[in-house]
């Protein structure tokens, strides 16, 4: 074939708030109405707070009806196609704001400042949405399926098997678990065995923080540190023995800023080295019978949505086989609508490297159809010549 | 000069928890000596817990008198001067878990699980004791003043008065805030007034993080993130914009893992650049008249006190003009007893870096006295034929 497989391991879709209606449960609709203008509000205030209005509102000039794939199924069909994108990873909240599911039940999924019973309510009113949205193209569309999973694990477990009979493929968890236990404390173990049993990969989000005062230089705070909390899941899991426990787990994180993941796991490496600085800790791997690398290798993988050259310069310290590109559509901060002039950045790199960069490694980690995929790429992928590289 | 001057930019010292009595006002004489079989207690079970007993004891063989040096100001001059360490800057805790200032008073500084009146108590008894302490060495003891400044900024202000008075040349703030404000918060900025004025550094020192269940794989998830806790004043300050209203405040960091500060460093440098990814959250940055390594460079120091050949390695990525060497004495992870061994780790750098990282970036951070400290330099330092390299 002279074109790629792509795959996004980041996408975003979700109905416009009021929508949501629909989908929760009646008992929880005077809930729901009274959240609503809150929502609104909020919304509001934060754009205004944080300049994000003017930001948004001068890049979606012109783009208005291509975003609306955010729900819209045939647009988002219509967008992917002219992206050269086959298949799409997709999380909650559309348009970056105006799209999350109620009763904090989307990306950030903090476990703080919401109704445990409500934000439930409302991941199971995006659930059945998404399931509904999936069906409509299921060879194009992987579902992610939101699970407050800390305060009632049984009920995850629930939700996990119900998403995974509506074809759903992994399942959302807080990337911040607040006060509860961490995730590598034993109680969370009937979720990781349903996700490893069923093949559905268990996923945390980039964007999640602990909250900040609304002071001068919150911003550049929350941007220096929210590839932190984003990745801390990574050495709770790893050092935690999850995976020690979980052969077959599969563990995503994305958006996590991949040029500085290097980094990260340099550190777990380094820290978990039984070098003379950590020796008066005792020995804190004897229930690890791997290296930390290894368990990355082998149990977890990225979902490098906004690779940038720096970024695609450090693929060989993260390993080729564990990134997946992504677009991040319909989000500002995303490749598109400039998918195409982004591919630029990958030219030179060897057929060996793009092909599981850009789809088989999300075939993989997915377990998705090779062949009702491939005929989609032979007609919409970009062509390989665009690389400069010989064809393998 | 033939040999060159060391400063080691990390010491700690400290008196036996029972011998702290006669430094705590009278009036916590009963809360002293209740909390002080509690303080025991916990230390064994710790200890015991997380396996440091062990490790320390077989450590501790045969270097016990050595170690005395922790409060013995003669022993101490004795170790040091035979480890060709001119001066050290002080902080609490002398041999590791032996030495913690009473109420919680210690390197950790934690504001939770404290009474902050009692803290302040055991802040005022390790002062006094340390001001004395460094009077009979002044010339070679750069003593840091604890300071709990989260509670109560006047009293913190009224420390560091006090502090300098005595003599000592820096406070140490909690590493962690907790749920009091962050430091960039206003209600801190007569502390930063202060600090500038007198000249005092303001120090962080690595080691305190959130508390941890106590499940295996902690001390793994703690190794790996506990530089993140020490590092993160950084990007709070600088992004906060402390520097920037206080462009002569001098910030130190210590033992924060220098191998992973230019990851660190270049985080904030890549957030702060206005790319594409930032630009939904607006003009962050308005307040700020430089980037975030200028503040760096001028505002701050890291006190590198267990270099090894990867860290070695980074110190063009921090800045050579902002690494203070230290030794870490009398704690198991740092170079002493082994510190002419580990020196064989710099071989090879030149004397425009030596001088610098050994020992004069501490003479201007500290603003010491040059002109005493270099008789004794003549006397014990390390000769710099050691370093195969040319004489500057």
């Amino acid at each position: 074939m002279d074109r790629y497989l792509m795959i996004s391991s980041d996408g975003h879709a979700g109905l416009q708030p009021q929508h949501y209606r629909d989908y929760v449960d009646a008992r929880y609709h005077d809930a729901f109405d009274a959240a609503l203008a809150e929502q609104i509000a909020v919304t509001d205030d934060n754009a205004r707070k944080f300049f994000v209005k003017d930001f948004n509102e001068r890049w979606r000039q012109g783009i208005e009806q291509k975003l609306t794939g955010a729900w819209d199924s045939d647009q988002r069909l219509e967008v992917i196609d002219a992206d050269g994108v086959v298949g799409e990873v997709l999380f909650p909240d559309g348009i970056t704001e105006m799209n999350a599911p109620p009763f904090g039940a989307g990306l950030g999924l903090k476990p703080w400042g919401v109704e445990p019973e409500l934000q439930w309510a409302g991941a199971r009113a995006h659930n059945r949405w998404l399931a509904d949205f999936c069906s409509l193209a299921p060879e194009r569309r992987i579902g992610i399926a939101i699970v407050p999973a800390l305060y009632d694990v049984d009920a995850a477990v629930e939700e996990t098997h119900r998403a995974h009979q509506a074809g759903m493929r992994g399942i959302l968890i807080p990337a911040l678990w607040g006060d509860y236990p961490a995730y590598h404390h034993p109680r969370y173990e009937p979720l990781w065995a349903a996700c490893q049993d069923l093949g559905m990969v268990v996923h945390t989000h980039s964007g999640p923080t602990p909250d900040y005062e609304d002071l001068p230089g919150m911003m550049g705070i929350y941007l220096t540190e929210f590839v932190f909390w984003a990745a801390r899941p990574l050495w709770v899991l790893i050092f935690g023995g999850v995976f020690e426990r979980f052969p077959r787990l599969k563990f995503a994180v994305t958006e996590v800023s991949e040029f500085h993941l290097p980094a990260m796991l340099e550190l777990m490496e380094i820290r978990a080295s039984k070098k003379h600085t950590s020796g008066k800790l005792g020995n804190f791997r004897e229930h690890l019978s791997m290296e930390p690398s290894e368990y990355f290798a082998r149990n977890c993988w990225i979902g490098a949505s906004l690779l940038d050259p720096l970024g695609i310069s450090r693929r060989h310290q993260i390993g080729v086989g564990n990134m997946m590109w992504g677009t991040d559509y319909p989000h500002p901060e995303g490749l598109w609508p400039n998918t195409a002039a982004r591919l630029q950045d990958f030219k030179g790199l060897p057929p060996s490297e793009l092909e599981p960069l850009f789809g088989l490694n999300a075939v993989e980690c997915y377990g998705l159809d090779l062949d009702a995929l491939l005929p989609i790429a032979k007609r919409i992928g970009p062509p390989r010549s665009l690389f400069g590289t010989a064809e393998a």
